[in-house]
């Protein structure tokens, strides 16, 4: 019946996500799937989920903010929908679910299976859905469904003798029976082409609202001799389809995904001090999700914030409220509390054995080598210091490549920025750099060489020298300080 | 019957504030009614209550510790009670609750409804206080009662056919019927001062304690023919009737304030990435609460703090662990982690799309213009920076006056302070100052000047020029360093 | 019967600590039993545990690792087990909990009471564990029982009229009335030796593992008429039988751990802003659990870590995610928020009075007095500040000897280290040191002295003196700066 298979079903596959909605309740100046969960808009979430199922292709309902939504879509399509068609129809004014997919019409052929899933319903998983398909197995229409402790409010789902779905009742008009019902329908389905069309040309909108629904779909199946599966997720699994209307179900949910992170990462024996405390998110402006990587003996305390691409390799000890974005840590590091490293674009990467904090602050292009100390109140921006150096007290570099067993001291900085460019600063290797030094970049400092405290260097100096600038002292005795004005 | 209504009910009101306890269990040095809960003493959330009920007095029994809690209360009046009379009696020794309301007889007309309240029962709503004052409508006694799932150890309220109180029942004298009661006494009630009056001389101290028990007053009006009605609440809003004894009891109540703030700011439309990790506070010393004022799409991520009234404009994002007092940002700002924002009597300002931190610390006085940046470990203290200046590493300004697009360098200082007296620096715009500068106060720098890395300039500098404090620097060739001593 | 009792108990007491497993599902390189719960391995929270009940000998049993565990154990047991032999026995291959006892044998005079515990269940508690011994009384065999919500998949304890336990049942053995026991073994269990050692030799592997099982000793007892004895906790001590098999468990039992430690400090009066908040733990390596001690009215902020040993002093204050270690704080101290004070070995002590951050971090040695500010930014390290001494901003102090109110400037910066050996750094009582100096150690200011701002002062200055070594500023008009290459 179906063409040769495309995907992973039997059927070549249409993924609708519905994104058309407002969101009145988030209060926001934006569509409500552009709202964020762990970093990232919930619609990307759905996006991804749907590209695991290799659809043919995958058409988004816009409407609220339509072009902002398309816009940040087709930025991130190549990340999160690699070699698939994306495809947008805009549903305008919103009159219904239904509404929505009857947009999409023009864009289904007749032998796809279509999967329609929500924007604002971020966390369905892919194998829930692959079950989805397989009930619907390009001949029957097949819902997500979910028993709910609390069904109350929810539409039931009435099973008939073979387990087939017979009907949804609302709450209002469900017998005392059928209250009993802990079965609820999540919106999610699935259906052939072929028979969704002729199905949306004949959803009325004679309701409350005065819009088109899709759940309408299931009286239309039955009418027509179709069966209607269901595929039942249990209630521990509600977060999978869970959808956001306001900031305050948002927050639930985000906090329900961190929960999963954290479960996922302790199951691969990662040691959280708590995992209440725990945030694993999408670096900002990324459509993919956080990743983070972690060897054995890894220990994370408490209220630590990672995003994008972390990598901790073996025995790394993360302090105390630490925020790491984008970097790969060297086995056995210490990253002491309140450090913040963020590798932006360009990464951190810090060696093994490294001590870094607490309060260091490492900044794109940060390259670390092995046994590298980065104590507190120092900032490194774009540079290079390698095995065995160490700034250990109220310092930046940036711009700047240090060799093996430097010392850079408390207070010294490199300027490297003259008002209009930047500059290199080298250091190398062995060299000792004082207390409150100011390196005037471009500038080398020689190896084996000393810069003595409170110098300011705008020449480079020659190997094991000792460069100092220093005005003589001049000594005032009996000295009488300002008194205190009244 | 009543005077003319000068509040909004129908006889005159004077609330009744019982804050004599000790709290033994606080092992505190200090008045139980003075212990903290969203920074500010219990007894001021019940007095800015009782003022939203307008009434012609209040009257605050006090006990232990009476002259430091009069004092306070003192202090905060015209804050808290603004336009309202105040006394105090003093309750000496503690003979119960029944002994604390006599004290306040003689300050009590006639005319007047008596409410009482709980000095440590801090979070009743003036909403939920209405609806006793209507209950007892001059006429009956009445009481605040509440549901709850687990009712053991509580008197519960025994009601007659036609839903009024009729007695409550202790845990040890209730019969198996009345033990399934679920309706208890919170304690909180109101009635006509021209039957409390009597009431009061008849109640006695015949019980295991010896003291005079507020509650007898049921079995006194119905013995008077007097209807006893109560208000009863439901059980999730146990917190508007939990009492204070212990530091747990403190706490637990301290994470439902702050619970419900969450909430009230997420159905405003403000994303929290954690609800769980959200503190809204008075200032330090501060009578009236804690204030959060947020525009459209505001973000707080995990662990912020905030105190006294803050305001942050739409778009604003405040990142994780940051504390924020007295302050307003400006549209689109960004402060990022770990930033402290302490505006306390002078205030911060921050403009629009400003970056501020990680590592940041604004104080008093700090102003800042539109796009300001502030960076990790960098202190501003009463000054004023210009649109599009920068401070972005390890730096000091502190009495400052900043101009437009000023590059202020790593690890430079404004020496304000000659150890008297403090003086102001002024930088005009386009000025760049190098790094590990010292500015010494009172000076200026001249528009469009640059300063010299690592210049110390104690004299003011024109406009344009180039200004270096730097010694000729000395080179030893082959220098030896001191070695480790053993 | 016994000997003279050496311990709490009528007899001589051997306890019996199984340590040999490998805890698979925790992906460790280490052993399990030195996986760390508050800071330490759970081993040592056992043998801490076990030397409370003054045993004549503690036996571990070890095996994976064995040499890792033991060298741990030994270095430890100084401190947790004082005056106390501890044996190893090789456990190799480990063949269940019984095979496990029987290495133990030859260590076990025949007139000990036996307790077995286990180096992954952490959290029993001595007196706990005295009624297990009491109902022992070296005669019956005595386990330690629970009452779970949810018993199942647990072995059921059937009791006989009289009490006594009659047998485990497994869930897949139990009869429909047996399922509905609560009551489950927690595996701890005492016996006199003189019972165990043949039992142990009537153990089978007829069992599914094949392995020998302590559980079947109950069977054995029942047989020889020895009478079977069970202390039973209630559900809400579930923690104290709670044994880590996963990273998910520890972290549950964490939290556990802190939530007791919690409650145990509200219980004394500390006034904790998040219970759920607040971690306290051993110091790093250290062999003893992590000890805080507050006077009366000691407030402590949300996101606090505390370990090692800390006392904190009447009224104390710590703002929120301080993080402290091996410290005394003074009466009415101010630690604001985001300090980090770490004492490790050498500790930190700050007087009365004395006002610490935001941003300052404390170092070993750090010693300060009365009325000392250290602000934003600072770092202090083998130091002593005497009383109202001041270092505000962005400086740091290593190796010095500050008298009574000098004014550390701020961006100052004590050079202690010549890149071979540390010096000191001696300023005398009321000198005020400038912005951004050096002080080159060893070098003293004298008492009364001023230096100058930028000033790097390698030489003794004379008391009351004013120092300054500051080039003369060199001003160039209309000066170019570089322009943007592009």
């Amino acid at each position: 019946m179906a063409t040769a298979p495309s995907s992973d079903f039997s059927s070549p596959l249409s993924v609708v996500v519905l994104a058309a909605g407002k969101g009145t309740r988030m209060h926001s100046r934006h569509s409500k799937v552009l709202q964020k969960l762990a970093g990232r808009p919930l619609l990307f979430h759905v996006l991804e989920t749907a590209a695991a199922l290799h659809p043919e292709q995958v058409i988004a309902i816009t409407g609220h903010e339509a072009a902002q939504v398309q816009g940040r879509v087709q930025e991130a399509a190549p990340t999160l929908l690699p070699a698939m068609p994306v495809h947008f129809a805009l549903q305008e004014p919103q009159n219904g679910t239904g509404h929505a997919v009857q947009q999409a019409v023009p864009l289904l052929p007749d032998e796809h299976t279509v999967l329609v899933l929500f924007g604002d319903v971020p966390l369905v998983q892919a194998d829930t859905l692959r079950q989805v398909l397989h009930a619907c197995h390009n001949q029957c229409l097949s819902l997500l469904t979910i028993h709910l402790d609390d069904p109350f409010g929810y539409g039931r789902i009435v099973r008939d003798g073979q387990g087939q779905v017979e009907a949804i009742v609302e709450q209002k008009d469900a017998s005392e029976a059928q209250r009993q019902i802990r079965e609820i329908n999540s919106g999610i389905m699935a259906m052939p082409a072929r028979l969704l069309k002729p199905w949306l040309q004949r959803l009325d909108n004679h309701n409350a609202q005065g819009e088109l629904y899709l759940t309408d779909l299931i009286a239309l199946a039955r009418a027509d001799g179709v069966a209607v599966q269901a595929h039942c997720l249990n209630a521990s699994e509600e977060w999978q389809v869970a959808g956001i209307n306001t900031p305050t179900q948002l927050a639930a949910l985000e906090r329900q995904y961190q929960h999963l992170q954290a479960q996922r990462l302790m199951q691969a024996g990662v040691r959280l001090a708590d995992p209440a405390r725990f945030d694993l998110r999408s670096a900002p402006q990324a459509a993919q999700a956080g990743q983070l990587q972690c060897g054995k003996d890894v220990e994370i305390d408490v209220g630590c914030i990672f995003s994008g691409t972390v990598e901790l390799a073996d025995g790394v000890r993360i302090g105390a409220y630490c925020h790491i974005s984008n970097a790969r840590i060297g086995a056995d590091s210490v990253i002491h509390p309140y450090s913040h490293i963020d590798g932006e674009k360009a990464g951190v990467t810090v060696g093994e054995d490294a001590l870094i904090g607490p309060f260091a602050r490492l900044r794109p292009g940060a390259q670390l080598g092995n046994a590298v100390h980065i104590g507190n109140f120092v900032e490194v921006k774009n540079s290079q210091m390698a095995d065995g150096s160490k700034a250990n007290h109220l310092a930046y570099l940036g711009d700047a490549s240090v060799g093996e067993r430097v010392n850079y001291g408390a207070g010294s900085i490199t300027a490297n920025y003259d008002g209009a460019n930047k500059h290199r600063t080298v250091i190398e290797a062995d060299a000792h750099i004082g207390s409150n030094c100011v390196l005037v970049a471009p500038v080398t400092i020689g190896a084996g060489g000393t810069v003595g405290a409170g110098s300011t260097v705008s020449r480079d100096t020659a190997p094991q020298s000792l460069t100092v600038t220093r005005a003589k002292a001049i000594s005032v005795a009996h000295w009488q300080r300002p008194a205190k004005k009244p």
